[in-house]
């Protein structure tokens, strides 16, 4: 029997390079998928290669994407501020309809490849309040891919894995821990420099700090130097 | 009141020429929304922007996607032969996933813009066979899209309109040359030349072919020479 092949969303940040490792141990053959979106990180497509290579993905495309010029989101419009403190409801750093169309990208890819599944590290423990991030969304997404793909309505069916979905960060790290991620290699940052030096202010960045020292796992993220108040 | 605004998913062929003029009868302000995904015909992005122009939409905008990289159809890939005989089941036509990407975009788009309503051209009587030209699976889209956005979770819902879903092709032209759509300068062929001519000969050609002279109106399409068997 051949090795079935999955493909993984893989930002560059913790919570897809945990992914990763965990379809590996799944038993599945994994391709790597990044997006270049006019996001401010080139940090981390970076990462999303060094991740790919250290895990043995079999293959790694990152495919440009104009969903930045649409803007709306502090990630993808250079003149919308990422904030520092924590916010109520969904932040603006949420970009419009994201994990709808890399899912749909992924679902592309995957009909060509003959991978039925697709990994997405989505969390709604300690998250920021993104919709697509949900069981809810993620569910119907699935039930849209078997409609509208030749496999799909062939009975051949696709399924999404959000293997992360309710764990907490610290449980994401012991786990990845376990299965030998390298998370000095991830970036969670929505600010970090180009050298990929994480800002230690961001949500992400405090969930990231925060789940670190809650899985009693050191901290490897490299910080840039923290300006004095 | 202001007017709702509309996008519409525009490839530059008759349908989605005629999809625009209906969406502008309903009221709607018209944001035109084009995809550059290696397709083999970047006449269909100008007559794209000619269809803008004629219908004075407000904007249109045109977004690469590196889909065709993923090959796997013979509009995306130029190893694979455009058919010219018809062909039973889902044809090589079929591009993996593409009204599910090119919805996605517009979903982005749309949430940014605070358009509400995406038309989208697409059809299942004088159709291809294609899965993601049916009403099942634009349904499930429009539930999708409501779930994994920040405006459809707040109850600010989106609508995905597909007004020549059961229309047949004669019908189709009748309605959009009440609407005066200029149908000479659409593009339908899967196989046209740099200038825009078409080749009289793939699925697309014929249904169009076909369409015109069930609607009793004359045929405008520039074709190329024939070539003699």
């Amino acid at each position: 029997m051949s090795i079935p092949k999955a493909i993984i969303l893989l930002s560059g940040g913790l919570d897809s390079a945990t992914c990763m490792a965990i379809a590996k141990e799944k038993g599945f053959e994994c391709y790597g998928l990044s997006f270049n979106y006019d996001q401010r990180l080139s940090s981390e497509i970076e990462a999303a290669k060094k991740i790919c290579m250290h895990q043995n993905s079999k293959e790694h495309r990152i495919v440009s994407i104009g969903i930045g010029q649409f803007g709306g989101s502090a990630l993808t419009d250079n003149n919308i501020e990422v904030p520092t403190d924590p916010t109520e409801g969904i932040p603006i750093t949420y970009v419009p309809a994201r994990n709808t169309v890399f899912l749909s990208m992924a679902l592309g890819w995957a009909e060509v490849l003959g991978a039925r599944d697709i990994f997405i590290g989505a969390n709604s423990v300690d998250y920021s309040g993104y919709p697509d991030c949900r069981a809810e969304f993620l569910e119907s997404f699935e039930r849209t891919a078997n409609l509208g793909t030749k496999a799909g309505v062939s009975g051949d069916h696709f399924h999404i894995h959000a293997p992360l979905l309710n764990l907490t960060k610290a449980q994401i790290i012991q786990e990845g821990i376990r299965l030998g991620v390298d998370y000095g290699m991830t970036i969670s940052c929505y600010s970090a420099s180009e050298e990929g030096l994480a800002c230690g202010r961001c949500d992400s960045c405090r969930f990231r700090a925060k789940g670190f020292e809650n899985a009693g796992v050191p901290d490897p993220t490299p910080y840039q130097e923290l300006q004095s108040a």
